[in-house]
């Protein structure tokens, strides 16, 4: 087993690797609308740690023993999607939130126009990459069907919505599970699904990494949850104490912190439980799973 | 030539043609969010006339001499990408539109969350759509490069940019037919291409319709605008008189009706003429220029 140390370096090389990825593919464009361009990359670039696309890289490697130019697409390809629905999500119409990632948001530091746009073209330039850069289009198609399914109305775009219905509702387990699993977890279950697609997977492989995505993905929202209670403005990049402030419906709201935590270290004892089939080569990846859980306590 | 009754007759066939497909679709989607799904479909089953999906049929028809599954799928994922694009321009931060295709405008249904997220849904879902139903890969492939390209920065969004940022600015010619071209035509483009390509097109009969349909799309613009000057609410679906009201760039307001009408037949000839090489058998196409320019007379 590495050590969390060491699983910080290698996190933090894969983060620089999105980032080069990302800062090249940006600087390729050259046909878009300079405000577009401009407003994708200030929020793109901004500091983040790459958590989704790191995956990607990580299963990759898991599988293949290393990354590859399919892995480097589909890894800017999921933070674009990421990104987007980030900028949409901070609109005064939907969480109304003045600060992301440590800066002003997308709205605040353009106009809401720009920022509709620029998600909105964020949302669509990560599938023209995948059809044109992967390196054949069988794989192509599986991983548009991935992220699309991952992101869209069956997934990222409705948990948001039944994030949205549920402010000031009393809601149940039931509906908390619904709104992290599909807002938060199916990302993090088509990073694993991705990454296992370009480092050329077996099915069994495949499935187990979606597995143990999707858990991650839900143990990643409620420590996020937890942590909009108990950490600062300035360490979260975002406004702190939000959720409560908002009223959403949240793993602390619903059954308290304690056992909020509990739940985190369940979940991430299931998502480790996932990879038994992969023996020591998925030591990494049970290490993010422990440091994920970390950053609550 | 058919006459334009034989014409609008088979338009009205294609509507409702892309209408059945479009229903079935809806239909066969039951893992979305319920709230997504009636928005989608609120604005998505509105009355339209589905030219851009006319356009892919038409195409294919022209090409393989009948339309196929691929251009059905095609038609529907064009039309979707079209109408997330009414719904989020109709947000207040953009255009600010209480109405669409005769009805309240989805934001004014639901509210403005709701028509954020369907638009993003709306968008996300044709790519995913064309990945799994269309008959092959490599064809999927082409299909998602041209909608997204068109769609995209490079593309439709660059235009609503620029169109947003032209607003209450004096205006140049050259600043306008950027907007038309992108904010328009590269989806009446995309739509000839997509029909060109399901259809088994040279990628000389694949030039001619890309270059008729780039022209078409921009006299369809011009009659928009003109439209918007000289038609009334009720007959448009929409606020009539807002382009000026708001300040729009438009070739009425930059160069007068007259020269408007003159500028509109002149690019509808340049795109008949991009027909030569298919003879009688774009007879149709031909006539769609027509009665697309009958439309500002």
């Amino acid at each position: 087993m590495p050590t969390v140390k060491d699983f910080k370096s290698r996190l933090e090389q894969k983060t620089l690797h999105v980032n080069r990825v990302i800062a090249q593919l940006l600087d390729s464009i050259d046909d878009m609308h300079p405000r577009i361009t401009e407003a994708m990359r200030y929020t793109l670039e901004a500091p983040g740690k790459r958590i989704r696309a790191a995956m990607i890289l990580f299963c990759c490697e898991l599988i293949a023993g290393k990354t590859n130019k399919d892995a480097e697409i589909a890894a800017a390809a999921i933070e674009m999607v990421h990104t987007y629905s980030l900028i949409h999500d901070d609109l005064p119409a939907m969480d109304d939130d003045d600060f992301r990632r440590g800066r002003p948001s997308c709205h605040k530091q353009f106009d809401e126009a720009t920022a509709i746009l620029a998600g909105d073209a964020l949302l669509t330039f990560p599938f023209e990459l995948l059809a044109k850069k992967v390196s054949d289009p069988a794989t192509a198609i599986r991983l548009i069907v991935s992220l699309a399914s991952a992101a869209g109305g069956a997934g990222m775009v409705g948990g948001q919505m039944a994030d949205f219905l549920a402010e000031n509702e009393k809601g149940s387990l039931k509906l908390l599970k619904y709104i992290h699993t599909n807002k938060t977890s199916k990302m993090f279950e088509a990073a694993c699904t991705m990454g296992a697609i370009v480092g050329g997977a077996t099915k069994s492989q495949l499935k187990h990494l979606a597995d143990y995505g999707l858990k991650i993905g839900l143990g990643f929202q409620i420590a996020d949850d937890i942590l909009d209670v108990t950490a600062a403005t300035e360490h979260l990049g975002k406004t702190a104490g939000k959720d409560a402030a908002q009223g959403k419906l949240t793993y602390p709201a619903l059954v308290g912190l304690e056992k909020s935590k509990k739940l985190a270290e369940k979940i991430t004892a299931e998502a480790i439980a996932a990879l038994k089939i992969f023996g020591k080569n998925a030591d990494t990846l049970r290490q993010l799973a422990h440091v994920m859980l970390e950053r609550t306590k």
